[in-house]
């Protein structure tokens, strides 16, 4: 393995952390250097091993990066993107790893950045977030999307793909267009789903739930702000994805409504070939993003 | 702990089986009798250690049962309650498992065996069906709902508390109406969501995806069978869950459409409130029924 010098991290939450640690447990980097607003996180961040030093300055953080990493807020990703661009030597590689991408990678792709920028999404976030959940195996045996253009250079393409393989991820490649309308259907659907059902249970009832009511809930409890973003940035496809998703649910109404099991058990057989084909082929357990 | 003499139960799968251990494993019975249709799987069950003895013989496992548990799937349970209390002693307690309760009570009560009958779930199905999947444990720390009426006997229904307490469950009371209508809600919408959910995602793009989307959809894996007659039984109460399961993905849709991230908030909120009241009242993890 090529250990890399200096590696940025511009906000050391889960994702953040979690690849600072992860570089650092595996030798990859000589020295990773966490940027953020709260002096107080990033020496908790410190003091957990997660990045080698904090900084609240963009230009102290920067000055020396070979590739930095944007694990902020999907609406704040192009500035930080631009931003990180301007501040780090001309060799840099900068990487985002929002959970939507056509509209960043456009944005980025308007300005300078575009020569040094790759879009990334490792799929491996969770319903938890913050620093304090980070893992140095999180990206481990992940999927992690890659969302290179016609603008992306292949010498930095490159080094995205090495950086997160060395992590332990499965790399895949997509259009931007493409990856945000795949996962409105295996991330951001699921998410909507989960928050519907949590609110459908009237709370006299908990006492009487169990596991499939647990499991599928369990996403409801993610940041609001964040998934507030992340709805907004990917309207169109998340908006066909519930529209799939409301048609199946209709035929099984209908097919409950018109007391029919035949049409019950084709469909439910239909869901089931899907689950079983899914596991068939799934990459490991855990969380989501 | 008084010790029962013998336990029959009819129908030893995942919840038959996990009774049987339970039963023997803490010395709750001196003897646990298994009525099934396949002698090689009653066997198998033997050799397991989930029942003393199988049988395919109604009359030889009822003869002297002081207590039969019922596991077999809901459209069948009537008809076996009535055999089970018909060929077992007067003193008998003869219980259900079953996942819907209305019309199974209302079936048992307009025949004799209403004075020895009580109805009983625990929730703590699974989506893996069969007795390979028992454990002994699966009781403990869970809830079991019983559904006394008018016409239970104080001493059976006392002696169900007793049994299902015994096996590590917590025992709360419903009418089989109320709890018809409870479980539409938190275990059998939930189940219809996430086969919705299965069949909402193209298997080209299961690769990417992770957490939320594995988790969502794990029940849907269950039993195609035993799942058209939970759901055919329970029609009405799953109707009203749909309906309110589906206006609030509506309401989601509606903000989303609308690009209204004041709404999007204000709805993810709620759902997420409701998400960490269920976490920190609920029983522990794992599996459904």
């Amino acid at each position: 393995l090529d250990c890399l010098k200096t590696v940025a991290i511009m906000g050391v939450g889960l994702i953040g952390g979690s690849i600072g640690w992860g570089l650092r447990s595996r030798g990859l980097a000589q020295q990773v250097v966490g940027l953020g607003r709260d002096p107080r996180r990033l020496a908790e961040a410190v003091e957990r091993g997660l990045i080698d030093r904090g900084t609240t300055e963009p230009a102290a953080a920067l000055a020396e990066a070979e590739v930095v990493v944007v694990c902020t807020p999907v609406d704040r990703i192009p500035g930080d993107v631009r931003r990180a661009a301007e501040l780090s030597p001309a060799g840099v590689l900068v990487m985002d790893v929002g959970s939507t991408k056509r509209q960043i990678v456009e944005a980025v792709e308007r300005g300078p950045a575009a020569g040094v920028f790759v879009g990334a999404h490792p799929l491996a976030g969770s319903e938890l977030s913050g620093a304090a959940h980070a893992r140095k195996d999180l990206f481990e045996d992940r999927v992690c999307v890659l969302t290179p253009t016609l603008r992306t250079t292949p010498d930095r393409l490159a080094r995205a793909r090495e950086f997160w393989a060395n992590l332990g991820s499965r790399v895949l490649e997509t259009t931007p267009a493409e990856h945000d309308e795949i996962v409105a259907f295996t991330s951001h659907l699921p998410h909507a789903v989960a928050a519907a059902l949590a609110a459908s249970v009237p709370p006299p009832w908990h006492p009487f739930t169990a596991g499939a009511s647990r499991d599928g809930t369990r996403v409801a409890r993610a940041e609001t702000e964040l998934w507030t973003a992340i709805f907004q940035e990917n309207r169109g496809p998340l908006l066909r994805a519930l529209g799939a998703f409301q048609d199946q649910l209709a035929r099984f109404k209908y097919a409950i409504m018109t007391d029919d099991p035949a049409a019950i058990q084709a469909w439910w057989n239909e869901a089931r070939r899907r689950r079983l084909a899914f596991e068939s082929q799934a990459t490991k357990g855990a969380p989501d993003g």
